[in-house]
């Protein structure tokens, strides 16, 4: 068992399953990729889903150190969403699991 | 958007995720990888979640066609799982997870 955050795990996949479980958060990883997204670029990507989501979800990628939050000293005043080394490091996996759901899903449909 | 069983993903890293969301089939995948197990290893594995629950999981992943289930001719009867091609193809995208998830962990914690 590991314990992360009060909660237990049966090994490490478990818990990095849980670090970008959700509908969003893998998305949300793989277009930061690209480079530093603003909010409202975040949300048309995911289609428009709600301000309080969107917020939520990352809150927790931020707690879970897999993005940062750069605050721009300007007026008006710009912020924007970046990936951290951690979430850059889980790319592959992401990109892997894209091209896979390509190849598979007219066979599976 | 891209339709997947009457449901609506934004690419198709949004679909691939859909099919090992929740808590236990990324860890079901993960382990059927080292080769066919029986639903009490399986239990066992994902330290005794309900059969309802396992049952309800191995039938998701079957449904989408990750996995098989080789029913054995036999007395008394012998049931495997074993993953399927599609399953298999996925197995990198999960070990490089949970390799990240073991290697960040304590950053984050």
């Amino acid at each position: 068992m590991i314990k992360y955050n009060n909660k237990n795990f049966v090994c490490d996949l478990d818990l990095g399953m849980e670090l970008i479980r959700g509908k969003w958060k893998a998305v949300i990883l793989c277009h930061l990729n690209e480079g530093p997204k603003r909010f409202l670029e975040l949300q048309r990507i995911t289609c428009g889903v709600s301000q309080k989501v969107l917020n939520e979800k990352l809150k927790q990628l931020q707690d879970d150190g897999l993005i940062n939050k750069k605050v721009y000293d300007e007026v008006p005043p710009k912020v924007e969403y970046e990936l951290t080394e951690i979430g850059k490091d889980l790319f592959p996996a992401l990109n892997h699991i894209q091209q896979w759901a390509k190849k598979h899903t007219k066979t599976i449909d």
